[in-house]
């Protein structure tokens, strides 16, 4: 190969290990975000997120999505129990493993561990491998329509926050987050300091999920990638404050899940738009994730740590 | 372009990175050493650090930095709104966030969080890329004069430190850490393993911070600044924990400014010293820092994580 | 130098940033593991593993380990205070202090920080350079007998787990582990959050101990590596799970420690085996972990945080 490859290889490697680190993220926001009697019941299922969807992926995921035959560009086959294609499966599997955490989120504090680990791994070897062959493989029939998806924004995100809405749904709200008129109450979370952390986390992984996705570092301009992402989720958290401040006075878990919208915002057109435009897209995704909390709320669902609302915003 | 320079640039992507991570190390060093009653004020005040300072930096302060344009080599103009430019924008966004943060930091638990975001733009959008127009510009008035500073010793922490230091005499000691006699009296932080946790995240970021300052990765050793870097930082907080034993026993908290210290002390000369020279600024800046804490707590002045002395070290 | 050996070195720094991050990991696990009333008392410890570790090896361990000449291949002597040589040193000194800091979760609430202070230099200075000259110096007597430890299996985690065995055995186990006849008694750790926390962050710097122990980022297939570390984590972590419910319902602490065990367990031959043949490692040790850890406490020893059970996987 060409040095030019490795340098490319080096890259993607680097930046999947980035995007691993964002499952402790994961973590300690929804712990964080939630009452500290629940925080090993979500230790437990966001460890298996990546763990069964790890071995998941490897036995049968990676081939339902990049197994080489295609089924008219529904859904590919052959690789099963892969030896080989390292660099994809890496890079892959830490972005399989984002789709399944961004449900445990929603639905944290009231799902029976042993029932969740009945759900994973049909997230990260079936839906995910299913929607990325769609647009990610080079056969898929949304490729074939011009659907673009740089980072993932469809992809993971999209994929996450309807499954996210789709098990809200299902578990409905927690005990005592409505009060006898279905009002909305809130339900503080442990410690807003875990919470922050696992944002700042987030968002560190996210530049080896979006500028990663360059799956390239010759011939790119990988910078500009991460600054888009940077002004992005800036934005976003500066106007979710603002927003939650007519409220009344600046709230902690607004600021900090606009950040995450800022981010969730960006990661579709993140090496397509201008540094205006992502300042742009992250003012809206600062607006629209506060009052999508809202909304869900007012629906008598119960997003538990907002990655409904988060995952909404693409 | 060349293939070095994409390697170069693939550097100083991922060490704007790492820089970018020391945000979450402040955030825990200051909750971790301040009570937990002010934890949310301090979560808020780090995560708008890096938000308002990504916008107003991209707004104006990339502007009276590096525009192109100058006033006498004191400040320059151009490129408002920034487009392109991206590695040089990003590597030095999260340098200006980092200068703002260390001013948090020393007036924690007795700021309000309205009059603080006031302040920030003009520490990240203004104070800062003025100072680094003097310096790093090779425009500015210092440059023509010989001046050097490799990491930022100088441009970050020491405006932080002056910042910082204008901060306390401005807001005064927090109530309670002076007694009626006007000696100083310990507030005890919330958590020590939260701040050796910021300490080690910080440690893990300066390595952005000083190796990623070579701005290059081809025809430089950055191996040789990782390591005068961590031998300064491990020389520090051992003479700092010793230093702080002459008052009895092991003070972690020294310990742990000790090592920033060390850290600081390095920043400018990291690439310039020797492995042995290294140690010896560390084993300075060990000693140092424990008496400077002291020093200002003499003075009647309340320097709450430390921020000053670690930043006066340099 | 070429291009390549650039790119080479730019992969070993990135690495041994990795490891060095490894720190706060261990820091985490083991205070997340044990009593709150001791987390200062650990945090001290695991600062002073580094800290004074990069010293000593600095001072004679490199010299010990890879100075030039040879004592029959059992022990090397040249290039005491080191200059030049930065690579190798940044490399192996993240590796000496995490052989360090294994012994200091065994043995964790019941050593006095005095004590352990002076056996920091021994085992970084001393014994983890002697072993490495056996193996990886060119010049050792195991090499001549065509022993190979790719990333470290033996000459840090087991070097590290016989330490840690051996200091169990002098300390004893901790007051109230045992019942009036001799059945262990579990003792809660004081966070789960954080030990998770920590085993992740074990898992993102130990990318870098694996991967990094390629030496090289052209001509070799990183990724390989990287699945391979991922698969055996995965697959341990989810048989440790299992193997702990038969003794009821999934124990979290034993579920972190497969995840290590699994990592521990994949590190010699990360380079050398298929995915089939990690996932079965992992799978393995996965199992193995959880009848180790119930061996000790049978024998009557106290392994404060599992480290000597994880480490014996190797």
């Amino acid at each position: 190969m060409e040095i030019t490859t490795y340098v490319d290889n080096l890259w993607i490697l680097i930046a999947g290990i980035l995007v691993m680190f964002m499952q402790p993220g994961f973590m300690l926001v929804e712990t964080g975000f939630t009452r500290s009697k629940n925080s090993v019941n979500i230790v437990m299922k966001n460890f298996m997120d990546f763990s069964v969807g790890a071995i998941t992926y490897w036995a049968f995921g990676f081939a339902l999505a990049y197994g080489g035959s295609t089924l008219g560009g529904f859904i590919a086959y052959g690789n099963f129990f892969l030896e080989g294609d390292s660099t994809t499966y890496f890079f892959q599997v830490v972005f399989a493993a984002t789709a399944a955490t961004i449900v445990s989120g929603s639905v944290a504090e009231r799902t029976k561990f042993s029932s969740y680990l009945l759900f994973q791994p049909f997230i990260c070897g079936v839906i995910y491998p299913i929607v990325t062959h769609w647009v990610w493989s080079g056969q898929g029939w949304l490729t074939d329509l011009g659907f673009i998806d740089f980072a993932g924004s469809g992809v993971v995100h999209m994929v996450g926050g309807f499954a996210a809405l789709a098990g809200i749904q299902v578990v409905g709200p927690r005990i005592g987050k409505f009060d006898d008129n279905g009002n909305p109450l809130s339900i503080p979370g442990s410690s807003m300091v875990a919470g922050a952390l696992g944002v700042f986390i987030l968002w560190f992984g996210w530049y080896g999920f979006n500028v990663g996705s360059a799956l390239a570092a010759v011939d790119v301009n990988l910078a500009a990638i991460a600054v888009t992402t940077t002004l992005s989720a800036s934005a976003a958290s500066i106007t979710a404050m603002y927003t939650s401040m007519i409220a009344g006075k600046p709230n902690v878990g607004m600021t900090l899940n606009g950040a995450l919208a800022g981010l969730v915002g960006i990661t579709a057109g993140c090496a397509n738009v201008n540094n205006l435009g992502a300042v742009l897209i992250g003012t809206v995704s600062g607006v629209l994730v506060v009052y999508s909390i809202n909304f869900i709320e007012k629906k008598g669902l119960d997003d538990a740590v907002g990655a409904v609302s988060v995952h909404g915003i693409c």
